[in-house]
């Protein structure tokens, strides 16, 4: 087994810490030359924010922290297949790659449902790399509603 | 000629604040019990934000004053059709109406491109009332776009 890249490594730690806040497990992470500059765990209960999610955290920590609106020389690593709000802001935020680990059929919006990126009046498409600890995202998110199932 | 609903004359006004301060002009106005709790225009350059859309804004205002994650019981009125991003986070919320002006081609999410609240995959779909105050809020796109090509 080899190991994962740190940035998903990472990623995963968040989600499992919003695990333990009792939010849905997700984490992310955004990469300026190849350096992490912010991390984020999914958080719209604790942070009464509905838009809260892990990827729109680091999105904006990212922005604030270059002092800048375009993102176009940082990745996103997120742990779950992002939604439609998400992918809308990674588009608008002109990011260049995405990694994520677990695809999500119910919410996702990359390789499900509208598939954001391949829509036509999609203005920007990053590199998109499917199922990097796909197998850890998706144990840490089973585990969360097998526990709250009870 | 009519006069326009409050809200939307209020969302247009936030939508020439906009213009005037150099930002793509959209406004919207979030309402809740028949009151208007949230007001913001369009201002990703200026806060240096991607996701600081005039409806991100009005939302993530209305979560923190009502102090919940979910808006179920209020309605948000813009002057331009939800892009995906928005309508996402539209979705997210719970909110029960959404009121817009003019539709957008390019990068609407409504009525164009991924038709978010029609996917099978949305999980959460409100009332949609398009064309109000579209004339208004198209001059003010147009008005804009022309000034800038100079």
């Amino acid at each position: 087994m080899f190991p994962l890249p740190e940035p998903m490594r990472l990623a995963l730690d968040a989600a499992r810490a919003a695990a333990e806040a009792g939010e849905v497990p997700v984490g992310a992470v955004l990469v300026h030359a190849g350096r992490v500059i912010a991390t984020a765990a999914n958080a719209p209960r604790g942070l009464r924010d509905p838009t809260a999610h892990a990827e729109m955290r680091v999105i904006r920590a990212a922005a604030a922290a270059l002092g800048r609106e375009r993102l176009e020389d940082c990745d996103l690593w997120v742990t779950l297949e992002p939604c439609a709000m998400c992918a809308g802001a990674i588009a608008h935020a002109r990011i260049a790659r995405v990694y994520y680990g677990a695809g999500d059929p119910k919410g996702g919006a990359v390789e499900h449902g509208p598939r954001f990126f391949a829509q036509p009046t999609c203005h920007h498409r990053p590199e998109v790399y499917p199922g990097i600890g796909e197998a850890e995202a998706g144990e840490i998110l089973r585990d969360f509603f097998r526990e709250r199932r009870g």
